[in-house]
């Protein structure tokens, strides 16, 4: 018997809809590099769902891609990235950011996010042409562990940020499940708003590939596809990130299946709640983080994939449970039920 | 009425085949970042294919990534490639291989060729440490000029290359359409003992997205996987490629496409040749390079698109004309129609 | 009235024996780029200090070049350099590593040392290829907090490191303060057969400029002059650094000069723990750090030049005071008796 | 006997009242990093020979660093800079700036010099984001080959250079010997207003290290240091640089010593030309390519050092002869009765 997976959020496809679209629109001729019909529609609906108009929009394959795009395109080569010691830019992206030639400044954090405090200290140490000058802070939307910023903390951030002539950049991978969580009261014209540039992940929420910079502040729009082009990520089939996007975005299907993700998560977590055992971080997205006996894990791995995160003491483990837009209901009751009888 | 277009060999999706793949297999649950099973088979068909097991391979989204990332995985900093003035990597990349930290030393050529000759006066240029090192040369088949290269010259780009201890690739984005030319009589068996590492083109020939590079020599294998997650190619939806190239190698399909895109263009060149017109290069793959009178060139702009190429003289200029797995074979009648009447 | 600067090791020119040197050869004839008669007896004379024929050396200009060039020409793109958080490359070189490409990876550090147990967390923490790979450790000694390496302890790094397949890299900027010391046990020798490759520093210890880069292990020695010229650290007049070590070198001059910096360094330092104040790390070279009350600092600073540090409380900061090879007795004496009066 | 070399400009130290007054001012107490009195009187006196107080400059030890520090600080990544073929950063500098990651972008010249018409015909090709935008214009003075620039010459590239939004650098390793030339008619002050940045070469022509950077253009000022200390630039012991400069340009020694330096190549092209023997390029810089009977170059050997530049037919080849402000007249003279009588 095949194992049921809990170890991510891209281990299907994608949602039916992309691939009916991508069918039916195959034998039309489109202009290559993103100068198709399908990329100006789903730019110009993503715009209205941002509710501006002056944003610019820009289609890349993936999540390491978009992060060291945009970072490298905004930074001088003396200047640098403040991010917590948890962004997936500084732990899982194989030194992608320094290999454009930037530092990442780190701050710690157990919550995964970046407090203003943190910002502060990091710019008050800079002090002359020996160092680096931070220029730029990058968060993650839900972060990597499972959290979600509220509209007062990206608030309190961009204030700190345009403050001090640093740069917000908000990576989204998961932002359909940040923006779906119970917790969450930003919606997309507020991060258009309180960030200089963002990216609404579609890989992880319903898509098979592409994330869907959005670019707020004019200063980082001029030549942008020049660096999209240099580091590989100018797609010449462009279309088939416009016909995704579009797909998930013409109607509020991007939201729905996100919504689904976290619903089954929650669904995990409440369950787990109920017999009393705790979680590594607030459990309110597609990814949460509970402590559990290692006995209780070992019977788990007999029937699921997932990852176990971190070593509590000598009898207990943090897992990462991650749920999707395809994760089965009756495979969710399943896992409650084992963990209940087990 | 919209214009029939012969730019480029992407304007249509993909082989209605792989669709049908990508919805067969879209609720299966599959390791993610290139571990799936689809990618295994594709991996191992294409080895059969090759003739040859020993070779690695890899998928990555665009030539671009290709190119840079197999590239930079090879020289170390101060080492340089040496390539054909009209390479892809010099013209149409935006720098990326510089980007990377590498020099492109760049030999000329008219018909998109480097020769063994170009390569020996470059290497007897490089005399010491004030200079790069040439340690790789890239060429194109089908060239950037839609030439192709014959056994015995790649025989020869080879001999000097091992005599001298450079790396030679092959960049295949239009691979296909090499081995489906008249001129053709090299097999992928040839390529892999030939070259020390190339890539067989997917965008361009039937797929929607993705490269297949296969690794020879056993010096470029190491940590491979590391440059592509680096630069921001490895998919974390690895499938989409599994499952394309499967489609496009399980059976013939891969070579079927191309020899019906050649054979569009050998339709149109005989036509062209016909009305004693000329060519910038020999017509032997899906690229044509036809000289005509401007008069006649400003009339087909009226149905068709296609890039002018290149002022002649003041009353002719070349064009480019790129036919596809997709061209209609009614359009090309036209178009040959069009030229005749016109 | 000027203030007297205890504000770093390089505030006067260089050693007489240098200039008189310089004089000297002026007008003699010599090759260019090092391979003047000056460097290869340089080179000869530190081979027999260090006791190893078989080293290779190489002359730059300084302390963030001479870091740059040996880590960039030893790790691969994907690879990362071990630091303690303190570290010259980290805090105060301008990111001149990352803008090579290469992650460096932090460790946490009060006394300015790495320990072998952060080693090894760290390389457990590295699983696959979506991290970097750690490939080099970087120490300094003295440390950027005046503290000093014992035979031991570079020892058991030294067996971590080629236990894991980790090149380490000592920083000798301020080696000879270092090698001076009361605590110190570390012979050329040693420093030669426990590493992989460190440097000899030359401007904070009576040169005017330039740092020896000694290479140990073979695998770091091919090419290297590549790195240096590509890194623009190449000297045509390459004399100057060959005349140079050769006047600090062919007798004690070196380590005399060093010598009379700890000294000078003791004597303030025992004169501050005479009056029962303490210290934010060990005084043992010519950088220390003692804790004062601030109005104490503000005294001093009428009459000297120094760095303060670091805030410890509301009343109390410490200071960096940095002794050279120049540094006058008298001064120091004025300096004492100020701290005793004041 | 040891032959007498006239195979470069840095075969001996440095004038001796730079010596002399290293040696007066080697006690005395400096700021480091440059900001040193020297360096800050240097810089005074710099800015009134060049007639313009609004100028940076500032003080690197090499040319290589120099350019890369230029270019590095001045181009997008993106952004590439347009050289002759024949220019010190493509030849000579081991892909040093590429290593930063930028495309040189080479356009074919006999005599070293760029012309307008080749920067027009680069700025055409550069189409959209497919290709590297050119951003700069590097040209030397004097040219690798030892031509030199006229008012005319340089006033038509500044021209279109500001017409097509591309900055101007002069690499002025040789600048010395190019403004004593008899063809020279560019004072400093014209090369402050016709270029955006230009250095003033210390090493070939007095100096034993350093170059000064004049940045004209106000872009190009911002920052600077960041980029040079990134670098490894950054000298902690300035007043190396400053003293040396100042020894040269507080009076006209600077000029003297290349007028003697072109007098003496002078002297020998002269001879050459009576003996109606040809030159590579006109001989009117301290770099001359007189083109002689392999016989004769073979006897001359025998005596001196000097580089044998190009082969020209199987009987004469061209050579490279550099005097310097060191060159002895008598040796000169012996050169050029060894010419006559051979």
């Amino acid at each position: 018997m095949k194992k049921y997976s809990f170890k991510n959020d891209y281990s299907e496809g994608c949602h039916p809809k992309i691939l009916e679209m991508l069918s039916k629109t195959n034998y039309e001729q489109q202009q290559g590099y993103g100068d198709d019909i399908y990329c100006e529609k789903a730019i110009e609906i993503l715009k209205e769902k941002i509710g501006n108009n002056d944003v610019d929009i820009h289609f890349v394959s993936g999540g390491t891609q978009a992060n060291t795009i945009v970072i490298t395109s905004v930074l001088k080569s003396f200047e640098a990235v403040i991010s917590a010691s948890t962004g997936h830019i500084n732990v899982h992206e194989c030194g992608a950011i320094e290999a454009t030639g930037h530092k990442i400044i780190l701050v710690p954090s157990k919550d995964g996010k970046v407090k203003p405090n943190d910002i502060i200290a990091e710019i008050n140490k800079a002090e002359d042409h020996h160092m680096v000058r931070p220029a730029m802070v990058y968060i993650s939307n839900a972060t990597e562990v499972g959290t979600v910023y509220t509209k007062q903390e990206l608030t309190e951030l961009s204030v700190v940020c345009r403050k001090n002539k640093l740069y917000l950049f908000l990576d989204g991978a998961r932002l359909g499940s940040a923006m779906s969580s119970a917790v969450n009261d930003l919606s997309l014209s507020d991060l258009s708003r309180l960030t200089d540039v963002f990216y609404i992940g579609g890989t992880k929420n319903g898509a098979i590939i592409g994330e869907a910079i959005v670019i707020n502040n004019d200063n980082l729009k001029k030549d942008f596809n020049f660096h999209i082009k240099q580091r590989g990520a100018l797609l010449s089939k462009g279309r088939l990130m416009g016909i995704q996007f579009l797909a998930l975005f013409q109607d509020n299907l991007y939201f729905d299946l996100a919504q689904h993700a976290n619903n089954m998560a929650k669904k995990i977590a409440d369950s787990i709640s109920k017999k009393s055992y705790t979680f590594l971080t607030n459990p309110v997205s597609n990814q949460i983080f509970p402590i559990l006996p290692n006995t209780l894990i070992a019977q788990l791995e007999e029937k699921y994939e997932f990852y176990v995160w971190q070593k509590i003491d000598d009898v207990h483990s943090a897992l990462r449970l991650v749920t999707s837009w395809a994760t089965l209901e009756e495979k969710v009751d399943e896992f409650i039920s084992d963990i209940t009888s087990f």
